[in-house]
């Protein structure tokens, strides 16, 4: 991790388990030394696409191990927590930063619908239960809220809440968002963004499940926008698009899974009730790898 | 448990616990012995009022223990089984009946969307993992999805779900389900309803948090409609109601807990994220229990 | 028009016109004077059924025209206001009373979104454009905007009105409403209550498209609620609830224009980009109808 | 207009008018000149902005050819038609074009929920009742529908059904279009995008409001755009922001209204129940307007 903090392509690692929800320990630390070997500027474990939500704490505490221990210090480790309570975020928070990790991403699954002020405790409180670096994350298509600009110059005036990963699919609101929180809180394009955009705005990178199948291709965009050479970057924007689609189309974490398994990662299936993609749907994905070149470096 | 199944007032309990989310089980045994001693016709640990979603799994399986215990087959217990996954929520629910409960209350709280086939597919899993007698629950308020009658009548095949707790609050709706799956499925009424008219249309009984604070009256709405004396449960009926506006207009838990603490039953306060009532809130909350004539039994 | 206000069955008319939505006269004075025999409390030309968003202004002034000539003052005649415009819709309501009528009906239809502010602000500007009694109406399922109890309060200062009909579907809403402005304003059913629930809570009757094709029966079970004979009442509601399902899945204006051909009225297709029922589906609106006996005083 | 078709910035002009909603006819006239003066490459008389849904047909009528005759064919007119049925808007878009509109806009207003095969029947039924290119437009925001890419493929048999103005403010699934449709039907940019964005992925221009205000900027944009000097279009990017921002909190037509009575454009006030900006909000305006260098130009 660079001292001016965390950017680039980090991919949200998906969790491979059997049946049983078992952690498959192996196949995470091959993914975690592929991923690293091909170039990814970090790894986040435990993102809606690590399925987080559905592990009992225990196998969230091994995978970040796992995690942590295979990346050895090559690329920073941002990993997930995703409590419905704040004592249960703090605790897991705690936790991972004793693991070794280099941040944490916190998301808030709801149940019972909260307040804004209800909200910014929660994220505020577990930011001040660690020292390292926090990632909001809000899923607005999932939970049926998302930050306002409100919100978050009020997170902002925590010291270490340092980026907000975005998932809204509205450029127009991160242009806002941007503009009100320079320099202050730096953002990460979901994949409902076009990323490129996000980057040319002065995005910090992308998080997010497709760089798990393409990472590559994911760091080559973002390398060409860095190097501002707009035109080539948006012909390989247009070139990775569809997978984007794909992961709009198909539920999120079992199109990666699927995408893995073809790629030879035997990753296994989401947790039900998710289910895996029909053969249908594993050949449109395969197909879509294909046209991207990402089924030769499986 | 009669052998014509559950029905009449299911207090919805709250789990009470301190600040570290211990569970306080003295005060759960005495609040389940006070209101067997009103009357309840049942009760029902972990459902939304018991913040089950928010706990520990110990403490979940610790909290139906208590209640079993308490209850000693005086009334029935019907404990909630809320688990994001399928897995999870089968081995709480066989847990749960191997500790003694009469049936379960099965809540799916979602985080990724699903589709009717996955959520058919959860509750269906569930079912077939224990003999005790099913209840069908979800919340489009909180989750973003709800029962369509299809959905209801694929789930109506496995032999033991047998009740369904609307919370649509949408009247209609439900006459549409009792219509169609008359005999099949029996509807209880959820505080978003007006119970007296889903008793009327023929509902099994009302599960919710009020009947923690307000038993006696809950009993006396229920008889008055058995005995058909409609005018007379009307009345009743008004009178109540500002309760249930109450629960709308605060959070549910926060509310009960804090009409439970006036009534002098410690409880203790919610779990974060969510909080207690502001003193001006509780005040108003009093008020409409003490209009009701609910403070002189606390 | 009895000195205690408007109270019973309102037919929503529809507005019979051939494919160029030229008004039917004769078809439409017929549907009137069939109503009127089969001894409905009053009339509503205009409202949701009678697609009055739809007809150049001069066709809806006809419209009136021709009801409250073919009404000739045997039932009151509440005319429906449904103009996007503040200016429009006083103008329009001040034409309909010079033409007669006893009441209008206030419909918002909405292109940009406004204000709760906004939305009062014409209610009253157009009730005090008139001096006869005033009915409000929003469909939040048209419209994604309901009245809050709050605006409902202020409108209740204008003393010309004097009663809601509301389409939320929500008897609970509608109890806290009519708890809280008992005897100010009185509420008329939509078809997306229960009706029978409404007139127990004390509502003014039934405005909706359903009475159009089953009158009597509308009639007879709005007679059993005055008389307090509720379980012969839900007996009735019952045998009529298919048809508000039927209004449900097929869109209302295709569904009575369809159900009053069947019956003999050749009222003619809704206006696209509405379209007329299938075959199909005229044959399941032909079936419930059939079953409810009123394909017989066609 | 070339024959390569539209693009560019085409303002969507507000419709001056005093309160009875009387048309000023040399306030519109000098607005057009003033617009083609700075440059515009078209006008967009009765879009959204210029409240079309809220004027009679015949104010409509006037507005088209006042506009038209001023434009005097020095840039093509895009006239906005905007009727709820499809024989109004097919009637209007045939009149329009006698008047010599270049291309219209077709915008459904919604008041009954249409299927897509009810709304894919209206657009292509209002094509074909012209020979001059068509725009779709839709609003999400406004009326709870958009156009799906199913329904775009379907709408692109008709030959001169050409262009798309979007208004979802999502980037990711106008990038999905554009590649799906590539070539067949062209999108313009609306205020809820950021437009450079729409612009680079190849855009045919922007059709809103703010460019009534600041059409210097807005052409400066595109310009910089068509020379793909994207770093220097993002630098003005950033700096007109703000007035989206603007568009977004407060009313679209309201806040153009606001800003041109500003720079000196008696234009009116907005038609009710929308209501003119607080002297509050004309001050925010105000400000952002200077902040852009648009206030010299008045």
């Amino acid at each position: 991790m660079s001292e001016k903090g965390f950017s680039g392509i980090f991919p949200y690692l998906v969790t491979p388990f059997d049946d049983s929800l078992r952690l498959k320990e192996d196949v995470l630390a091959d993914l975690v030394n592929h991923l690293i070997s091909k170039g990814v500027h970090g790894l986040t474990p435990l993102g809606s696409t690590g399925e987080g939500v559905y592990l009992p704490s225990d196998t969230k505490k091994r995978t970040v191990e796992v995690v942590v221990r295979a990346a050895g210090r090559r690329v920073p480790v941002i990993a997930g927590v995703n409590e419905m309570t704040t004592a249960g975020a703090i605790k897991q928070a705690a936790e991972f930063q004793r693991i070794g990790v280099d941040g944490i991403l916190v998301i808030l699954p709801t149940y019972f619908p909260l307040s804004e002020r209800q909200i910014v405790g929660h994220f505020r409180a577990v930011a001040r239960a660690v020292s390292c670096p926090v990632v909001l994350y809000a899923n607005p298509k999932y939970a049926g809220w998302d930050f306002t600009l409100p919100m978050l110059q009020e997170l902002a005036e925590e010291p270490n809440i340092l980026y907000l990963k975005d998932a809204s699919g509205n450029t127009g609101k991160l242009f806002s968002i941007m503009s009100a929180l320079k320099g202050r809180i730096r953002v990460f394009s979901a994949s409902a963004h076009v990323p490129l955009f996000v980057f040319m705005m002065g995005g910090a990178g992308w998080m997010a499940g497709p760089a798990c199948l393409i990472p590559e291709q994911c760091i080559e965009l973002y390398r060409l926008a860095l190097e501002k050479r707009w035109e080539k970057a948006l012909e390989l924007q247009k070139k990775l698009w569809p997978l984007n689609v794909a992961f709009q189309r198909y539920s999120l974490t079992p199109c990666v899974k699927a995408g893995l398994e073809i790629q030879g990662f035997p990753v296994g299936p989401p947790a039900p009730p998710q289910k895996p993609l029909s053969e249908e749907e594993k050949k449109a994905v395969s197909r879509v790898l294909e046209k991207i070149g990402a089924l030769e470096s499986g």
